[in-house]
């Protein structure tokens, strides 16, 4: 039986910790040579909807060790509105009741057949969490108790699970344009996680003092700049453009999330180059060196150091994900869905087929 | 409702001179600049089966006159044996009830919803064909009656009802190395096309004297060499080793399918350099150019010229399919689908999210 699970069974079969755990395995199979990675495609084309673009993206990815492989794809139809000043880029949910179109298709890599298709959106939150996660892990002081939270959408709760998951965090500032947004945010989430959550006006106070700061936005400008680093901060990123290239050139380590960051994508291609980094006297200084970084895979491997200070200031760019991500993420989940029955079960006989394609 | 559709479904649907129609169209879409094709991507990994490969291969294409984007996801088991001294790629159906795994979704580039899901083989087979079909309907003598299929396997039928579809075809010659299976695939297609066909022993007997030859073969050799070219012949591969490329530079003119052959995959790469040719005397002959040979494409946007004499020997590459045939072909099979009443309706939602993922 192939498994049709949603997004609500997804919640239910894994804890950010898990998360964090099964990603560390899976990039230690990776650094190792054990994994594929096929990067990330985005095809864009007309569509009806003034202003809209139409966007199909693909990424695959084979764990192994896991005994699976998958396909994400997202289906969207895409605008790019200024929010404050700022460009955003939104995913209008156009599908019948209002939805958006993101599947992960899981298989085998014994015998190849369907094991499961599910909506991306639980499992995507998360894994995004945890790579910030593990960013967190391996670059952030030890002694972290202070977090700042730069935004109070989908992804922010998450990025909030994983630095409590990883660092004993006891206090957090979060910031979002919105007022209600970032109130409700942290009413929502000091319950949840028991923590102490305060909204703040500026990005400016929710990162002075703060010694991990998490930029969980969805803006294509900088929302982090560098005279708001201090020494021994830990800062990541969800998307690229949110650290101002300045503020990561200033940082004693950086990492980057996976080799596909080192290329420009369709998402961060218009953006300044975010090597040459002009100084205030218009000379260009230190170079970011994006095709040199070091990966959140080296550090797993033991590659490249991690803090070796506690003055330290570490950045730590995470940005695009993989289909890899998803099989070893999806393969665990698929086996606890099994064991607690969960999803629709439809026969595996409608995915597969009796030609030799 | 999303739609889920049985290969039986899709064979119902198109008429193999529907599929050149629709590609003709779709192809002419392209050329203006008005299509998406991400190329194929092939991911290899470990299996348990001893001397298998597991396979993850996918494309995308996005077909806006259509309203269509397509993923086409093949998760196979991979095996390498010799058949009668040539080594063959042959996947085991190893899948549960020994089935194949290839998918093909369907999204409306409209509202991003997913349309359909499908396998891959039925619509695969027709548009491998129609693909050729395109090829000789450009390349091939308008006066063409007699066809040599090189191959009795799954493409094969394809092959000789495009070949038919193009062409007034009177009489078939068939070449397969096992004498029960290409004299059974002569008397199913003898009544089928009605057209009279004789299993023949040798190559160079289908070949000799035939205006159109088809290799339709699951062989990583060559199967059509150099001395069988006749003038006026018209010889069209599904797979780019099956023509030897000294063959392929004796025509007068060459033309591949789509751009993505132009560079070798991994079912090629290991194969001798299509571009060396060396001659019996040891010197490098003129290459065959790859990377520059004209596609179909050019040939139906009139950026070149087809046939022009009836003495031409002509070659038509076909190798490499693309998400974007899928998306096009599949939108029309998904609306014929809806007014016939075929396949099982599951509800979209289970495939959407109210996330923004």
């Amino acid at each position: 039986m192939t498994l049709i699970l949603s997004n609500d069974d997804i919640d239910q079969l894994l804890t950010m910790a898990d998360y964090v755990d099964i990603l560390e395995d899976a990039y230690g199979e990776l650094a190792a040579g054990r994994g594929v990675v096929r990067p990330r495609s985005d095809s864009l084309a007309p569509t009806a909807m003034p202003g809209a673009v139409y966007g199909l993206k693909s990424a695959d990815g084979i764990a192994p060790k896991f005994g699976a492989a998958a396909v994400r794809i997202n289906s969207d139809i895409i605008t790019y509105p200024e929010v404050g000043g700022v460009p955003r880029r939104v995913k209008v949910p156009a599908a019948p009741n209002k939805r958006w179109v993101g599947l992960v298709l899981l298989f085998s890599t014994e015998n190849g057949e369907p094991l499961a298709i599910f909506p991306d959106g639980a499992m995507q939150r998360m894994r995004v969490g945890a790579t910030s996660g593990l960013g967190a892990k391996f670059l952030a002081r030890e002694d972290a108790r202070t977090a700042a939270i730069i935004g109070s959408g989908f992804q922010a709760g998450a990025q909030l699970m994983a630095l409590a998951a990883v660092r004993d965090i006891k206090q957090v500032r979060c910031f979002s344009p919105n007022p209600e947004n970032r109130e409700s945010f942290c009413r929502e989430w000091g319950e949840r996680l028991q923590i102490d959550m305060t909204p703040v006006a500026t990005t400016e106070e929710a990162v002075q003092g703060a010694d991990v700061v998490a930029c969980s936005t969805s803006s294509l400008g900088h929302v982090f700049f560098e005279g708001m680093l201090e020494p021994g901060m830990h800062v990541s990123s969800i998307k690229l453009p949110e650290i101002d290239p300045t503020a990561v050139n200033r940082a004693d380590l950086v990492y980057i999330h996976n080799l596909e960051d080192r290329t420009p994508t369709n998402e961060t291609a218009d953006l300044p180059d975010m090597k040459k980094i002009t100084g205030a006297d218009g000379a260009v200084k230190k170079a970011v060196g994006f095709d040199t970084l070091p990966t959140v895979f080296d550090l797993i491997a033991g590659r490249a150091k991690g803090r070796t200070s506690a003055d330290q200031m570490t950045c730590f760019l995470n940005n695009t994900g993989t289909g890899y991500q998803f099989a070893a993420c999806g393969a665990v989940a698929y086996r606890k869905a099994k064991e607690m029955g969960l999803g629709h079960e439809l026969p595996t006989d409608w995915f597969t087929e009796d030609v030799h394609p």
